[in-house]
């Protein structure tokens, strides 16, 4: 049996709480490392793309799910299989604009901000924002460049957590010389 | 209903990978931000500590486990409860010291050392040293002090992970003057 397909085969399923409190401790420990939330948002999205990158690989192999025709597409396997496998929730897709490039992923409930106060001297840390990075470094790798923001935080005293995604260009595969 | 109750009721089952990975930017930005891997694995265990002793708290409301009688029940409790809740896995104990007082947690599969190989350059790196922590942090909770390392390491080339746990003493509770 080749790895990936051990892998594969061989998912946990686990409770969030544990996860919650480690990424609260990698948090905290991005606030000692640089002087401003600004800094600290920055690198969190960078951890997430990077982590994208490779979990989109390991998405396609556990979902099946094949080329997405569309944007719309799209958006329902990111909020109904990607969002539920690994995160455990499922958001709702709304606010679509009338071009249909950009729309909202609205969670009721953020398994990340489990157990979370942002102290008063944070008050620009995007507390969550490696979630931006991960669904930016995922979908450019199957070719999409996408802008992903926090519009709204239940950390900020928002109802909701509402992430925007804005559909940028498609990606030219960069075929080797010779194919098609 | 109290945000206890509503916690406990709304449990999130994810996979285990974006923890994986997320895991694995909280030890590289360690090894960033460490001279030496002694460092890192003390960071981690620490993190790992402060993690456990908040995870108590949501591991008991959860799994309405009531107070162990002794030390192989505990073990029973962290293999077949807390571990599965947590990772997804559940090991098997073995290897008890003839006094009762020792035993090891065998893992066949470490979630959080999936997609992960060491670089040559972090030979005393105890990757997984989190899990230590979390362990001895929430034993602390529940009155038990409580050794625990690894013993092998499937990313140092053994064939299974090994946590070792050694029962030291129990931590008297602090009862107010005037209590029973």
């Amino acid at each position: 049996m080749s790895r990936q397909s051990n892998r594969t085969s061989d998912s946990k399923k686990m409770n969030s709480e544990l996860f919650t409190l480690t990424y609260g401790a990698l948090v905290t420990q991005l606030c000692k490392d640089y002087e401003n939330d600004e800094e600290v948002n920055k690198q969190l999205d960078k951890m997430g793309y990077n982590i994208g990158v490779r979990l989109i690989e390991d998405f396609l192999a556990r979902s099946s799910v094949g080329r997405c025709h569309d944007f719309r597409e799209t958006a329902d396997v990111i909020a109904k299989v990607a969002f539920k496998m690994y995160l455990g929730v499922t958001p709702s897709v709304t606010n679509w604009s009338p071009a249909g490039d950009e729309f909202s992923l609205i969670l009721e409930s953020n398994p990340l901000v489990d157990f979370v106060e942002l102290p008063d001297n944070h008050n620009n840390l995007v507390y969550s924002s490696l979630l931006c990075g991960v669904l930016r470094g995922s979908l450019e790798m199957v070719q999409m460049a996408v802008d992903v923001r926090f519009a709204q935080d239940t950390l900020r005293g928002d109802n909701v957590t509402e992430i925007r995604m804005k559909f940028i260009k498609r990606i030219e595969e960069n075929l080797p010389a010779g194919d098609e």
